[in-house]
């Protein structure tokens, strides 16, 4: 009798790849039953909030990055350094958390150049600097031959925290920056919206928040409150060059772009329907001059036509949709 | 021209294999420069340690383990998920911290068996539960096919962490439990010692203390301080039965087991010169009737025989040497 365990199997109907990411994340918080709090106390928001004492929160995140997955070799070391950086602390900006502490913990083939992880970590440090967060801890450990991960642990503090989970019917829904076509470029040079989540979270008019890591299309459902949709003014949102020179690649609209590619890294928002939101712009305008907020409409009831809706003539939109991690990389 | 850049490297000169973990961790800490604080608050102890206010602090730490260097296919899904936790708690141990909160990342092939995977976080719950530890976060990431890796960080909150600098000369040596042998089980078996951890870091005697994962003959070395050599009783020193019995297959002495094989996971501590040994041990006694507690031998004056003195006859003890993950794996 063979008592071995192989942890992987031949057959698609048995293996993880099947699932797609939601599905697998519902099955692990399920196995984990108790061992894992609801959020934001445990999974399901940007961070992970832990109470302090009254007035302050430790917010944790973690992200990794894999070669042949989130990078390859047209990537600089420099630039893959960058971006495990950046990825968690687009996390930490979602909740309007300020940075502190992380650890790093890479998993590498033996074969991995000496200069190739010296250049990674210029890049790793190039980061940190900027954004004053201190890499406290970490962990090496094995792979075979020809494979690369690292993956980031990060900590940061905040007053209030911004949770997906507090949006309601009437609130408008904001945008920074500009989305879509991230692939020709902004994933490896975005900026993560650190000061801008920290002005959001300071603001009382500011009910929800979340990063766009996998599009607006796939993400602003997640921000949406039950038995709701999106009216949503086409004309509003910010479509990135990108998006338009992509489109020109795939045949498809910038705005279909703009709404289903992932890593835009921008925030998505909800204020509240009472809010004032000229002044809420002015005010945004007067603080960071430089990158565009877009009001690109309002959550409403749960409207037959679906969960996106053109604002003006009430029709479906279609891209409902963003990039799953899981099942396009396998 | 060729403008990639790839990570990995066929000239074994220029391959991180070479270095050795420590020379690679020096590496590293140099391209971090001030990115990474000094110990306890950055690389160099079990966990780092962060001040919260004046009489609480927080320990994080992270660990790893991989399917074919931590574990293979002998081992149950159970197993490895009950090691993955085990590997850390016993980290918090070595700082006598209380286990809080943590966050898991998989990094896994799409062939992975979703039975398997239920098995695993079966062992990863069943730890948790007994050591009141939440998963509060978490990542999933794509590697090849038949790669599966996780990592957890973790965190814990303690008064008065002890670390592995403040050991003197003339403080006194004791490790809990028994050592050598591990990898005949005990190695997936072990309990981290939190409460032995806790329980030390409450005595104004202990001055300093970590957690024997590499071998003793490794990890004391740590624990002296700069010119100073360590004068042992080797007739106390704890020998695990499953020293013996792995000593009858590998033909070596027991005792060379019990100083050089790594994940024993037993504390190893220096208590003060001045302390009531006497007293310590019968408190020890007291409180964990069931767990030996050895005194080994005393930090003495570095000695011209080398680093490890027998105590009696002054002749050196030549096994100062453990596991290095790093190059034993690749």
């Amino acid at each position: 009798m063979d008592s071995k365990t192989y942890p992987f199997t031949h057959d698609p109907a048995q293996q993880i790849s099947g699932l797609g990411e939601c599905i697998l994340l519902e099955h692990i918080c399920n196995w984990l039953g108790d061992t894992t709090p609801i959020a934001p106390a445990g999974i399901g928001d940007d961070c992970a909030v832990m109470e302090l004492d009254a007035t302050q929160k430790t917010c944790i995140t973690t992200d990794a990055i894999s070669y042949g997955q989130h990078f390859d070799a047209t990537v600089t070391p420099f630039e893959a350094g960058v971006k495990l950086i950046h990825r968690n602390l687009s996390d930490l900006a979602a909740m309007g958390a300020q940075p502190q502490s992380a650890v790093l913990t890479l998993l590498s083939g033996p074969d991995l150049a000496l200069a190739w992880l010296k250049a990674f970590f210029k890049g790793v440090r190039s980061a940190c600097v900027a954004h004053t967060l201190k890499i406290v801890g970490g962990d090496l450990s094995t792979l075979p031959a020809g494979q690369f991960s690292a993956s980031l642990t990060l900590l940061g503090s905040c007053k209030r925290p911004l949770l997906r989970q507090n949006a309601s019917i009437g609130d408008w829904l904001y945008t920074t920056g500009t989305l879509g076509g991230s692939i020709l470029g902004k994933h490896f040079r975005f900026d993560p919206r650190l000061a801008e989540g920290q002005w959001f979270a300071a603001q009382d008019a500011c009910r929800a928040m979340m990063d766009l890591t996998d599009g607006l299309g796939k993400d602003l459902q997640v921000l949406l409150p039950n038995d709701s949709s999106a009216a949503i003014d086409l004309n509003s949102i910010p479509i990135d060059e990108a998006a338009q020179a992509f489109g020109l690649q795939t045949g498809k609209p910038a705005l279909q772009h703009a709404f289903c590619d992932g890593e835009d890294y921008e925030l998505l928002l909800a204020v509240a329907a009472d809010a004032d939101c000229g002044r809420f712009e002015t005010c945004w305008q007067a603080e960071f001059p430089n990158l565009r907020l877009s009001r690109i409409g309002q959550i409403i009831s749960k409207h037959p036509a679906g969960v996106f809706i053109e604002k003006e003539s009430g029709a479906s939109i279609p891209w409902t949709y963003g990039y799953e991690h899981w099942k396009r990389d396998v």
